[in-house]
């Protein structure tokens, strides 16, 4: 077989043992500090329904998604179906790479692969909410899938950790879980990042105030959130292209520059409601926060825009310092719960992103060295008896230790070798009859040790 | 929106906090005996090409893969080759629901849902040899998918807990995972349960002796694989309608009653170089299993055959004591590396199947009562100061406690209450500018009391 063919598929990633101890390391930390804030865990399926995923990430997201052919009978009909819509004019059009055929899945597919944890969690809190307490506290670690293009940093398969509150207004929902966003942070060994907040309502306000109609705030506020990645004059461009007029954009940047000040925006929003509400719920976030472990690390930036649908108040992103891209974000949402329930249920929260996160530790050394030790490397030279390898193995592990048994006779200096590249702290060695004892810190070996010796070595004592 | 439409899609489940830390619990549990037995952890992603998982689990197999969509240009040919291929007399055939269109799938899919986790330790173990040891024992706890007909303990999606060792031809390799199978069960607190051994060699020198045609051997396995469920009679009368002759069917049923003695294969065995030898292997796996956590537990049972057809040694599964079905199951596997590397490479594994342990979990009463209890309950009468709630919040967690933070006043009662059904030991009430600090231990509360001697109630003495 072709060596291609046994590499992981494309934008997904093996995961060799050095890499899930490290990924269970990061894991384990946030988990912990998500568990110290009283978040409860959930867990939702990596399959939703179709109608459960569609429409929520914006037609990009939708394209995104990876989804899960028929099977049997439904399949026929849903190949007729396709064939069908592909025969109707304007069905299919030209793409980036060539034809593709917009609508035509729905016909062939019933099931999608989660794209985030936020839409599963409205889903889920609908389905269950007379389980649950009133004011729902929880996170989720687990992957999300988008058939995106993949490149250095981004594939199709990743995991997100996410804290999210459902049931509650209060702005202590917001601080906190910036406060817990920094908590991992610190409990990763990270350095160098901050919080950007702003404000959906600020936003939608200031758009209209400086006179960008109302058709185009969506776009503007897209064009406003590459203020740093193409500067003030790329972000004039684009809004100028898109329609808005001259004065409206100078407006725009002249608030956005060096991410907005708060006592401009006050008088500049003077009169509009929405505008001072949003206003001033941005300053006691800023003063709320204070209180935690964000203190001092949240700034204020009118160029945040966030690109899903459905925040509608405040928003934040965990922006490193010199990296593109964040590493993590998120806001308040309001209507996403009641797409799934018959009534309005507030909700906020934040995802980390955990692969970026990683890839962080990585450069920043926070990683620790002995993540991959065992404590002894149990293994025979030719002729042994295996029973004995077998049962000094156990008394290790009935000892507290961790005992590899290698199964494979070898002469005593490869065994060596093995149980130094496995990491042991001992090598049991079964040579002739009695234990050979080897030790990495000393690298030295005792030989012919009777075996309650050869335990006494590695600490065991008083085992029977 | 209805009702139905937030349910989890058919098969899978939503895990309620309670239910994940139930599930983390046996997991962390079954990680700790594998970490000990110096396993190492290995990760693979969710989707594989589908050209990985086809053809490895029969045809059955093939069916119950979920399989990924097509996008764009690709999907738009693979309606045009699924609507020719549809068009082919004899492509659509009568299924048990109606018309169905084997063949079809791979025209529109890409890829596939991980079916179980050995097919993608094969495939990884391929691609990663090279950086690998050359004995490399691994274990992986991650979901897999079937599209199954759910039923009780039947899921579409569910966990499996696999140890194999790739490389050894050592018996001591399946005397390891019988004896961690078993120290599994111990850590999870389960009683009433062993080990069923039995060897695809011996059952094939078996099936030959007894004059069971070859073409007939297969399912000649599989209709004795069912003694247990539909008695030596069923047996009987399924062999003969499958054209196994009288005098064969009577001696296989002779050999495999109450499992089948050893001695009586021995002599029946007679000259049969690799019925001996499987024979000789069975002997000795049951001799090294008395030096593990498995002694006692082993007993060899002729009728056992297990389903996948991958298996080329001794198979092996676990076996609830009245339960119907397995609760885990595992093998021999020399050939299946081979198939994704230019050479045979010998492995042999168990898988626990998750799903059943935590309902004998559920039934044992084997869960700990204390999974989600909390440490501080950290919440404010109408009118209080939010920003003292997140700094009592901070410092308890800065203590090493679980603190909640409740996000909106409430009056005394009601934040009693919810104290209580967070299940925290402390309720932190802030209370007309001081703490009312309630113990769950004596339903009792302490009122006008200043935050450090608050803090003190809750143990916490030295926080600045």
């Amino acid at each position: 077989m072709a060596k291609a063919l046994v590499q992981p598929a494309k934008g997904t990633r093996d995961f060799l043992p050095q890499a899930v101890r490290r990924r269970r390391y990061a894991e384990q930390r946030i988990r912990r500090i998500y568990e110290t804030h009283g978040f409860e865990p959930l867990e939702t399926p990596t399959l939703e329904r179709l109608e459960t995923l569609s429409g929520k990430y914006g037609d990009e997201g939708d394209q995104l998604l990876f989804k899960v052919l028929l099977r049997g009978q439904p399949l026929v009909r849903g190949i007729r179906a396709a064939t069908d819509h592909l025969a109707q004019p304007g069905s299919i059009v030209l793409g980036r790479s060539g034809e593709t055929a917009p609508g035509a899945e729905p016909f062939l597919a019933d099931m999608g692969l989660r794209y985030d944890l936020t839409v599963p969690l409205a889903r889920a809190y609908a389905a269950h909410h007379a389980s649950l307490p009133a004011v729902f506290k929880r996170y989720q670690i687990q992957p999300v899938w988008r058939a995106d293009t993949p490149s250095k940093g981004r594939f199709r398969e990743f995991y997100q950790c996410d804290v999210d509150v459902v049931g509650s207004s209060s702005l202590l929902v917001e601080s906190e879980v910036l406060g817990a966003a920094v908590q991992c942070m610190q409990a990763l060994g990270l350095q160098g990042y901050h919080l950007r907040l702003n404000h959906r309502g600020l936003l939608r306000s200031v758009m209209q105030r400086a006179g960008v109609p109302a058709a185009l705030e969506v776009e503007a506020i897209v064009a406003l959130d590459k203020l740093d990645k193409v500067g003030a004059d790329g972000v004039r461009a684009e809004l100028l292209e898109r329609g808005v007029d001259d004065t409206a954009v100078s407006e725009l940047l002249g608030l956005a520059s060096d991410g907005g000040s708060l006592a401009q925006l006050q008088s500049f929003l003077d009169g509009s409601a929405e505008g001072l509400s949003a206003l001033a719920e941005v300053r006691q976030i800023l003063a709320l926060t204070e209180h935690t472990a964000a203190a001092g690390k949240v700034r204020f930036d009118l160029s945040l825009a966030r690109g899903l649908g459905y925040y509608t108040g405040a928003i934040f992103e965990l922006q490193g310092e010199g990296l593109r891209g964040s590493l993590g974000g998120g806001g308040r949402y309001n209507g996403l719960v009641g797409l799934f329930l018959n009534r309005e249920v507030p909700a906020c929260g934040f995802a980390l992103g955990f692969e970026r996160l990683l890839l962080l530790m990585e450069e920043q050394g926070a990683f620790p060295e002995n993540l991959d030790s065992v404590d002894a490397f149990v293994a025979g030279t030719p002729g042994h008896e295996p029973g004995r390898l077998l049962g000094m193995a156990e008394r290790l592990r009935g000892a507290g230790l961790a005992a590899v048994l290698h199964p494979d006779a070898q002469k005593p200096a490869r065994l060596r070798k093995l149980a130094h590249s496995r990491r042991a702290q001992f090598g049991f060695f079964l040579e002739g009859g009695s234990w050979s004892v080897w030790s990495a810190a000393s690298d030295s070996t005792q030989r012919g040790v009777e075996e309650e010796a050869a335990l006494r070595v590695a600490g065991v004592e008083s085992v029977t």
